[in-house]
């Protein structure tokens, strides 16, 4: 049985060697994995970004724990939410948007049966007192129902999931930038509508500056030189050979990228 | 059986994997945990309070690797305490100083006997030739008593462990400032003596700014607006509602708390 | 079985997480060991020298995957290599210097056989798509030759792997600086040629400044000063004790070391 982490608590502190001994003192037998404890602080989309770009990587069973927890200690529930056969363990923020977006909800309750809590619970560490001993007691065979109530509705965060359409024309915006400073944007393969052989047949648009046709590779333009590529998201991704293309088109948040 | 690893390695190098390729050479069935590799280079305090604050969460019989050795190659010790049914193997640099003062000793051992060393120990790693192939033999079931004689003493840090009592208030200090840059103070929740209802009568003050009332929680003050909770750690801490506290108050070694 | 992962993908991004997953998915019995995924981005020296420091220290049989890819998507092939009955898979770039110099090739197979990929192949993760799963698929016992024909030659890094002998001196280069600021040079302990108790017979100039004699600790300078010392690595280094020498000598590829 996996159990992974993904939070915004750095490596310096102790927070995520909490949560490992809390995970393997209750299920000694569970594999526990960091996804990332570098989740850009109280950035609950780059939380959700990873979060589902991990989800189709993990075999059926495993327990995803993701915190990035702005208003820990207030009223935002923790939900225990079922995807495509796998679990994840969040606080009601945000975090499941991309996940919801992408899979059928198998189901979703409202962590709340203080019986899988910490005996003490504190205001600021709700992911080792909440979190961590419910990952590992659904490890140990507890029901996804034994932890609360079905929840009636979930936060999303108000993202453009997909680009529009506009005639012949998709319109997409950037839904995430990555470490290499990659533009992962919301226009998805399947919209492309295209098979792979035909992809140069795509011509692409960035703030009004024109990149060509899409490539199938880093290696097709020159060192420093900009493209759009289908990245392996399968999201539309702009990208600069060798270099950082969120310093090339400014704001991620204001980037609009057009295909036709 | 579990060890865990604290270091201040980094991780862009070879240091940290090396150290895991050893344990795992002589106790493959050892759970390696990393507890992080980034604490600053040469700070001991740094690297003795993240050892005190995983210590509560892990399960009895662990085995911590602590690494943060600016004397490697003197004449420095290492040891091997026993607190509160878990194993530490630290330089005796000071590392042990709040599990020291926090847990009862079980025992301390200074780690000499070469039979459980590498066969060839160098001047500049001995957390890859002396500490981990002691962890895994420790793990492997050989007993504390074998690894050497009983220490005398140990190396402490000069450190204010809890908050001086004056009258009817309490003078506080920084321990610690962990990576969202909040001020752990050496203000223990049970010097506050009051039960967590009524933490409300407490007034803090920061190098005589007055911060109001002791919080329960963040999201009771503004974002960018600072003040005093007790924190998952069981001490008083001085954060900013989404910033840095230390940013706000200066070098944390100068920084006064009052709370009466 | 142990998988071990070398790689520049950062912390703050899925890449990581996804192979783990790719891994863990297929051979659910292994165990995975983060080497690092801090290797600057491209470098592939970075990765070969960490890959030959971390060698030594693994038990027979483990995996490693080695990512450092800029030409990703491109010709370069991805190779299965096993080196003193260890295994590595990585692209065929440079990131085996090391390991070829210092290590008899066993076996070097080019991996080819789509068998072992993931069904749909991107154009920029292979990490993913092909060696994350090839490590798995030996790992659950796949043989070598399975993957692929032999490798008739193999990309070399152009380093000059051994300091040259000029009479009776030593003129030596940096491989490596570490995350210390040490400079990690081409002169081997085993080419000094004299038993370490005498060591301090060695007189050592860096870029022309006399460091005087070779030190075996960092304590027997002042803090900050310079000094040369056999590293744990086995190669003399040039550090500055409790600073960083290679702000003091300036680029590391243009750092020369005299020993005499």
């Amino acid at each position: 049985m996996i159990i992974t982490l993904t939070t915004d608590y750095g490596t310096r502190d102790a927070y995520a060697g909490v949560l490992k001994g809390v995970i393997l003192g209750l299920a000694p037998k569970v594999t526990v994995v960091d996804i990332t404890h570098d989740i850009e602080p109280h950035n609950v989309r780059h939380g959700a970004f990873v979060l589902r770009q991990i989800w189709p990587w993990y075999p059926p069973g495993t327990i995803h724990v993701a915190v990035v927890d702005p208003g820990v200690g207030t009223e935002r529930r923790i939900l225990l939410g079922q995807y495509a056969g796998q679990f994840v363990i969040a606080t009601d923020n945000g975090l499941l948007t991309f996940l919801h977006r992408d899979f059928p909800t198998e189901s979703a309750h409202v962590i709340e049966d203080r019986r899988f809590f910490s005996p003490s619970v504190s205001s600021t560490f709700h992911g080792r007192d909440i979190m961590a001993p419910v990952a590992a007691h659904l490890a140990n065979g507890a029901k996804p129902r034994e932890f609360g109530r079905l929840a009636d509705h979930l936060e999303l965060l108000p993202v453009a999931h997909r680009a529009e359409i506009h005639g012949d024309a998709l319109l997409g915006a950037v839904l995430y930038v990555d470490g290499f400073g990659t533009l992962v944007t919301n226009i998805r393969q399947e919209q492309l509508a295209a098979p792979r052989v035909h992809e140069r047949e795509w011509q692409v648009t960035v703030n009004e500056i024109p990149l060509g046709a899409l490539r199938s590779n880093y290696s097709e333009v020159s060192r420093g030189e900009a493209l759009a590529l289908l990245g392996s998201s399968g999201h539309l991704e702009i990208a600069v050979n060798q270099g950082r293309a969120v310093e090339r088109f400014g704001p991620w948040d204001s980037v609009r990228v057009e295909v036709r």
